[in-house]
C-alpha cells in the first residue's frame, strides 16, 4: 500500500502541478502577452489541458483510486487528496470526450456570438447559441448524475455539496428581510456623497496607494505581484506565488482600490494555503464560495468600515496631495456604502449584488431543469429585476445579455459569489466573538490577528472540510444569510437614518 | 505511411510546444516571478522537461522515426522535421537518465560553488566542482559519440556539425592577422572619447529610445515584448511572440541601447522564422552561432556605423535633452567602436571580445579532451590573456572564474560566440553586394530592405540547411574570418590613424 501512495500522490501532484503550469500560462496571457500570441498560446493551453485530463482520466488512476479506497489506515490528510482526487477523476470520466470536445468549440462561438449581440442589443442573435450550450450543460449534468435536481451537479462542480435546495434556503431571506431593508433604504431621504468617489487622481498615484495597502493587509511582495488586467483576478500558481491584477481608471480612484482590496483577499487565501502541501487537495482552496468570502471579508467587512476609514482617509489625502482634504469621514464612510440600485451586476452595491446573484440563480436553474424557454428569458429578466432590484432594464444588452458567464457555459457560477458574501458576514462575525478589539486593531492598521484568525480556522485547512462544514467548524454555525442581513441592515440603519 | 507522418508529426509538434512552455516559465520567472516563487517554478519546469524528454526518447518515437526514414518521398520539409528531430532523438536515447540527473544535480552544486569561489576570489574551492563537472560531461560526449575529438559531441549540441577542426581553422586569423591589427591599434596614439558613453541618464528616457530603435529595425510590438533581466536574452515562444529584456543603467545610457540593438538581432531572427512551421524544426533557428550573428549584425555592422549614428545621434540628442549636444557624430563613433583590452569578456569591444573566446574555446577543448590538468586553468588563463589580449588578471575572480557557462556545463557554447561575429560580417558583405546603398538607406532609417534580405536568406529556411551551409547559400561562400577581419580593419584603420 505504500508503493501505492506513492504512486498515486506522485500522479496527483503531476496533475496539480500541470494546473498551476496552466495558470502561469494564463496570467501570462492576460496580463503581459503581446495580442498576436494568442494563437500559439492556445496551442500552449491546450496541450497543457489535455496531459492533465488524460493523467486524471487514465485506467491507471482508476485503479489506484479503486485500490487505495479499499485502504483503512490513512491519515485524515491522505483521505482528503484521495476523496478529492476521485471526485475530480469520476466527473470526468462520467463526461465522454466528445462531449468536452463539442462543448470548447461551442463555447468559442457562443462567447463570439455574445459579444455580438451585447453589442447590437440583439437577444434573438444570441438565443440559438444560448440554447445549444444549455443543451450541452444539461448533457454534462446527466452524464455527471445528481440525486435531485438537474443543476446540482453543474453547482458541484463551483461549490463541492451545494444544492439547488440548499442554496434556495440560504438565500430565502433576500426573497424577504433583505429586501424589506432594501425597501427602507429607499425610502430614505439621506443621500450618500457618491461624487467624491469620482475625483479624477493618477493612475501612479493609484497604484501606490493600492501596493501600500494590500501590503498592509498581509499580502507578501515576495512572493506574489500586483499587475494590470482588463478583468481583475487573483491566480494562485503555489501559496509562495500569486499574482493579483486590478484596474486603473483617474477618473474612479477608488474602483481600483476597493478592486484591490477585494483581489488581495483572494491573494490573502492562496498565500495561507499550506505549502507543504502544496500541488494537492490538501493545499488548493475549498471552493468558489469560500474564496469568494476571502476577498468580501477585506473589501467588504474591512475595508467599508469606519476604523478602517479613520485610518485610510488622512493616508488617502496625503497620497492624492490635498484632493480628498474636504472630505469628512462621515462623507467618506456613506459613499463608501452608498445602496444604488443598477441594471448592471459588477456595479452593483454590497446589498443589491445578492438579488443580482438571487436572479441569475433562479433563472438559470430553470434553463437547466427546463422550466423556462429560452425566448422567455428577456422578460423574465425583466420581471425579476422590477421585484428583486425595484428597476428594469429598458433593453437587454443592459438585462440578460450583460454578464459572459452564460456563453462561457459557467452555470452554477454566480450563486458562490452571494454565497461568498455570506460567508464573509458569518466569519466576521465569528471573528468579532474570538478577537478582542477588532475594530481597534484596523484602526491601528494592525491586520494581523484578523489574518491570523483565517489562517487558522480557513485557509489552513485546504480541501480537508467541505465549505459548509468549514464554515460550520469556523463559526459554530451552518451557514446562513442571517449574519450578512444583519450586517447590512446594522451599517445601513445608522448611514440612511432608517 | 501518411498515417505514420501524422503521428510522428503530432508528436514532434507536442515536443516543441512543451519546449515553448518551458520559455514562458522561464521568461516569467526572469522578468516577473517573485523572489520566493522559485521553488514551485522548479517543479513547473522539471514536470515540463520530463514529459518533452519521454516524449522525445520513448519507444513509439523510435519505431516513428525507424519507418519513416525507409520512406523515399518525403518532401524536403518533411525532410528536414525527420532528421532534426532523429539527431535530437539519438543524442537523449544516447545518453542514460541517470547520467542526465546527475549532471542536473552537480549543476545546482557546481553553479553555486562557483558563485562562492567567485565571489572570494578561490579558485581552489570550484575546482572539484568544475572536475566532476568535466568529467560527466566527458561521459556524456563518450555516450554520444564523436568521429575525431571528444569535445565535437559537444559543440555538436549548439553548432550542430561544427567540429573542433573546422572552429579551429576559422579561428586560426586571431592568432595572426586579427592580432597584428590588435598590436596596431594598441600602437596607435589617437585615443577613443569613451567618456561620452558615461553621461548619467534617466531609466525611462533610456527606455523610450531603446523601444522606439527596436520598432525601427522592424521588431513587432504586437508581437512581442522589450522588459527588464539582471542578464538580457531573447525568448522567442513563437514567431507571434517574442521577448525581448536589456537592463539599464544610469551612469552607461548607452549599454542598455546596443544591449537593445543585440536582442532586437536575436528577435527579429525569432519573428522572422517561417509560423506555418512553428513548433517543428521548420520553424526554429538553425544554431545559436547563425543565432548570434543576427544579433551582432544588427547590433555591430549596422549599429555601430556611421549612416546609422548620423541618423541616430540627433535622434539621442532630442531624446535626451540636450544632455549629448556637444557631441560631434566622429566622436560618437570613435567612442563607440573603441578598441580597449579588458579583463572581462562581455566587457570586451568588438575586436577584442574574440579574444576572449578563442582562449575559453582552447581551454575548454583542452579540458575535454583531457589535455589540460584542472590546477593549470588559472596558470592557462592568464598566460593565454597575456598572449591574445595582451593583459593578464591579477585574480582568478577577474579570469578563470568569470563566466557562469563552465559550472552550468555549457562546454562547447563559448565558439558560438564568435562564429556569431563571423557570420554576421559575411552576411553583411553579401547584404551589400546585393542592396544598392545600404548605408544610405541605414542613414534614412530604413531597415526594411536589409531585414527583407535576412528573412529571405536566413530567416525563411528555420533548419532545412546546417549552419555552414546555409551561410554558404546566402554568402556564396564557406563561412570564413576573412570578412570580419576585413571588417574590423577598415573601420579601425580611420578611427586609429592606422
Amino acid at each position: 500500500m505504500p508503493q501505492e501512495w506513492e504512486r498515486f500522490e506522485k500522479q496527483v501532484r503531476r496533475i496539480h502541478t500541470l494546473g498551476s503550469v496552466s495558470s502561469v500560462l494564463g496570467w501570462d496571457q492576460e496580463t503581459q502577452m503581446p495580442s498576436k500570441g494568442a494563437t500559439a498560446r492556445g496551442e500552449h493551453s491546450a496541450l497543457i489541458a489535455g496531459i492533465a485530463h488524460e493523467a486524471l482520466t487514465c485506467s491507471e488512476m482508476a485503479d489506484s483510486i479503486a485500490a487505495l479506497n479499499e485502504a483503512d489506515d490513512l491519515s485524515a490528510t491522505r483521505q482528503t487528496v484521495l476523496r478529492e482526487t476521485a471526485r475530480e477523476h469520476h466527473r470526468a470520466v462520467k463526461v465522454p470526450q466528445s462531449l468536452v470536445e463539442e462543448l470548447s468549440r461551442v463555447r468559442v462561438l457562443s462567447t463570439e456570438a455574445w459579444r455580438v449581440a451585447r453589442g447590437e442589443d440583439d437577444f434573438a442573435y444570441f438565443a440559438p447559441h444560448l440554447a445549444r450550450i444549455v443543451a450541452l450543460k444539461c448533457e454534462v449534468a446527466d452524464h455527471v448524475g445528481y440525486a435531485s435536481h438537474r443543476y446540482d451537479a453543474l453547482l458541484d462542480e463551483y461549490e463541492p455539496g451545494a444544492t439547488c435546495a440548499s442554496v434556495t434556503e440560504m438565500f430565502a431571506p433576500f426573497r424577504g428581510e433583505a429586501r424589506d431593508l432594501l425597501d427602507a433604504v429607499l425610502g430614505s431621504e439621506a443621500a450618500p456623497p457618491t461624487s467624491i468617489l469620482r475625483r479624477p487622481l493618477s493612475v501612479d498615484a493609484q497604484r501606490r496607494f493600492c501596493r501600500a495597502a494590500a501590503a498592509d493587509l498581509g499580502f507578501d511582495f515576495d512572493a506574489g505581484r500586483l499587475d494590470i488586467s482588463a478583468h481583475p483576478f487573483c491566480s494562485g500558481f503555489h501559496p509562495q506565488d500569486v499574482r493579483l491584477t486590478t484596474r486603473y481608471d483617474e477618473n474612479e480612484p477608488l474602483s481600483s482600490f476597493f478592486g484591490t482590496l477585494h483581489e488581495t483577499g483572494h491573494g490573502l487565501y492562496e498565500q495561507g494555503l499550506p505549502a507543504e502541501h502544496a500541488f494537492t487537495p490538501m493545499g488548493a482552496a475549498v471552493s468558489l464560495g469560500v474564496h469568494e468570502s476571502q476577498s468580501r471579508l477585506w473589501e467588504n467587512l474591512v475595508g467599508r468600515s469606519r476604523p478602517f476609514w479613520s485610518l485610510y482617509l488622512p493616508r488617502l489625502q496625503t497620497c492624492y496631495g490635498g484632493a480628498f482634504d474636504d472630505v469628512s469621514l462621515d462623507d467618506m464612510l456613506f459613499a463608501a456604502n452608498a445602496v444604488t440600485p443598477s441594471l448592471i451586476r459588477v456595479e452593483a452595491d454590497e446589498l443589491t449584488y445578492n438579488f443580482h446573484i438571487l436572479l441569475r440563480f433562479e433563472l438559470e436553474a430553470a434553463l437547466i431543469g427546463g422550466d423556462v424557454p429560452i425566448e422567455d428569458l428577456p422578460g423574465a429578466w425583466r420581471e425579476g429585476m422590477e421585484t428583486y432590484v425595484g428597476i428594469a432594464p429598458e433593453n437587454d444588452a443592459d438585462g440578460v445579455l450583460q454578464d459572459v458567464h452564460w456563453s462561457h457555459g459557467l452555470f452554477g457560477y454566480f450563486p458562490t459569489y452571494t454565497l461568498g458574501n455570506l460567508y464573509a458576514a458569518q466569519l466576521f462575525a465569528a471573528i468579532r466573538r474570538d478577537v478582542d478589539d477588532v475594530d481597534g486593531h484596523i484602526a491601528k492598521g494592525d491586520f494581523g490577528s484578523i489574518l491570523d484568525w483565517l489562517r487558522t480556522h480557513i485557509h489552513g485547512y485546504g480541501m480537508q472540510y467541505g465549505a459548509a462544514e468549514l464554515i460550520e467548524r469556523a463559526t459554530g454555525e451552518a451557514p446562513t444569510a442571517e449574519y450578512l442581513i444583519t450586517y447590512l441592515r446594522e451599517k445601513l440603519t445608522p448611514l440612511y437614518d432608517l
